[in-house]
């Protein structure tokens, strides 16, 4: 999210193309169904609509980056943004100044508010498609968190067989989303349900439950997470830290993760728990996995920074009790501080993964694919 | 959600308020945490924001009736709302005439598309405030209909006590949305699970889980759905036939139950199948139910209509069969003629109630009430 933030800022109108898009426009795959706009292109244009008789000026937004609409004769304004990544952007319309939400789009929460979405249909969607295959469930929950002395609201996925195997128990993978967002993202934009589902009817993972919690609580600009580097030192990656963790840390270990254990069939044990997460999501679990090794064997950092050799305090116990190190980036993030540093895990006999998504940025089509990659590593004892 | 399209059309500004609103706005108890807009007073009112620097007119949007917005020396437009009932209400923005969301607000699906919603507090809420009793779980599923030859969508709520009873067997309620509606509704502004969760904490109803299923396939204007009067009759109510119920009567059937029954730990029998939904809801409840009196032995119908004896085929079967026959209506809509059925039912010996849910109209806190009412009635021999 800090790279979308950054986008955000960004303020220009672009220029008018000075090629003709490709003509093959079709409604966006995440419209609701038979809404007709915003549409997509084979170029990965996204075009919008909006009614708007009396409006002045009207531009798309996508992340900041506007692109002027056009007035037909009928009040309705069209307008086509430059090709896009493949995968989920968030956009919206701009009214006379107003940045608005798009009346007919779908909506997911990022940025700090929900936000209309558009998906550009990509190369490798097959693997987070809806498919004839048995599917878990994604369960909403409510309960008491004793640390923060509020409710709590969480999803749970459970895997295709959980309900039909009543007396197996499961790993649980604890999934985290990034700064400005929230427990909605990874079930619903991060597609961890299709992933998943499609991982196991081909056999390819370990079915596991997958936990998505809010971890943005407390946060408080100016604190420096454990583990992460001192405030004022370089930056490793993206990863840098802006905020103090530890509120979540104490929920996580202190409520969600007994609730878990106490509410579902879960194998409750180091090596059957792993935590992950993208950005702000990564940057928690470097802070807290390393910390609590008692507690997680499998580590995943999407785009969220990487574990240095040098950070470890002991790297014999290190070696023994983590599983996995998974390191990820898109190509278009800089993503070589967290390869080096999976590197030289590696050559320190930590297993350990670095994966970097083709074409893509800070964004969830990068994220998508780090759970799928990270996935068929987890848990491969059982 | 009939009454809510026939309230868009209205399209006037309303007048100036001469009263001056109380002056104790609060954020709106539907905003997500942290957002300050909109607020509601002790009033009703709903006063919303748009920062919007270059737009000559924006107004306020609830459900079609338009109040003005003011321009703030910061660019910050405000305008208020003449006092609302109590519950939920859709909102939205009107820009230099062009109708957009809020962007700081929150979304539900509503009127064909995902639209702002606002919740002024309401004097009973009590019965689906969030309380620290045991949660069920509200749970998203994916999986084949065969009938319609395409993936069904569906949330399932099951009871406090579902997961840990793993030897225990329960009930089912099939509820359903309204026209213009989905699958989302009940589950998110309905707050079935919390109106449920709360019951159950106080021992008021059995538990028993819900299906939300999207009951919005294939809807043909025109057909009269079975047991409606025919195209001309004098509607009862709002029960105006307009679509044809068949292709979801029969995924309901072939498909829904089937799926159900299959992957939850159903009591898979008549005497534990209850049917009924809001207003196109339940039409289809008044039209399938009595046609499948050998699937279902409750029926609720909620701002849709009624049953009439003498649209009851067989009398002495339906007696036998039918465990209650729930009727109900806001007070500022015209549930006259389900009030005069269900006394005719009463007086023929069919167990039956009426619900007139005090100062609301055909809007969801009629509906909240009646699923409150309607619960404690249903499995009342388990």
């Amino acid at each position: 999210m800090l790279a979308a933030l950054i986008l955000v800022a960004v303020n220009s109108v672009a220029l008018a193309q000075t090629n003709q898009p490709a003509d093959d426009w079709k409604p966006a795959p995440s419209n609701m169904p038979g809404q007709p706009y915003p549409q997509v292109n084979s170029e990965g244009r996204v075009r919008a609509r909006l009614q708007a008789p009396q409006a002045q000026d009207v531009q798309l937004n996508i992340s900041g980056v506007k692109f002027p609409m056009t007035k037909g004769t009928n009040g309705l304004w069209l307008g086509e943004s430059t090709p896009q990544d493949q995968g989920n952007h968030y956009y919206g319309l701009v009214v006379d100044g107003a940045e608005v939400p798009d009346p007919n789009g779908s909506f997911i929460f990022g940025s700090g508010a929900w936000r209309n979405a558009v998906e550009i249909p990509a190369a490798d969607q097959d693997f987070y498609a809806l498919k004839n295959v048995p599917h878990g469930q994604l369960r909403e929950l409510l309960y008491f968190g004793k640390t923060s002395n509020t409710p709590r609201h969480c999803f749970v996925y459970t895997p295709p067989n959980y309900d039909k195997e009543a007396g197996k128990r499961f790993p649980v993978l604890y999934l985290l989303h990034g700064y400005n967002e929230n427990e909605t993202g990874w079930g619903h934009q991060g597609c961890a349900g299709l992933i998943m589902d499609n991982l196991i009817a081909e056999g390819k993972t370990t079915p596991f439950i997958i936990v998505m919690e809010n971890s943005a609580i407390n946060l408080r600009p100016g604190f420096v997470p454990r583990g992460a580097p001192p405030a004022g030192a370089s930056p490793r990656g993206n990863a840098r830290p802006m905020f103090d963790f530890s509120p979540f840390e104490h929920a996580l270990i202190e409520d969600v993760i007994p609730f878990i254990d106490a509410n579902f069939r879960t194998l409750a044990d180091q090596p059957y728990r792993a935590l992950a997460g993208l950005s702000m999501g990564g940057m928690q679990t470097r802070a807290i996995a390393p910390a609590h090794l008692d507690i997680f064997s499998h580590i995943g950092i999407f785009s969220g920074g990487s574990i240095a050799t040098n950070e470890i305090k002991d790297l014999a116990a290190f070696k023994q009790k983590v599983k996995v190190v998974f390191v990820s980036y898109g190509s278009r993030e800089n993503g070589a501080d967290g390869k080096a540093d999976v590197a030289a895990l590696r050559a320190a006999g930590v297993n350990s993964a670095f994966y970097e998504s083709p074409n893509t940025a800070h964004e969830w089509q990068t994220w998508r694919r780090s759970l799928h990659e990270f996935a068929p590593l987890l848990f491969k004892d059982l």
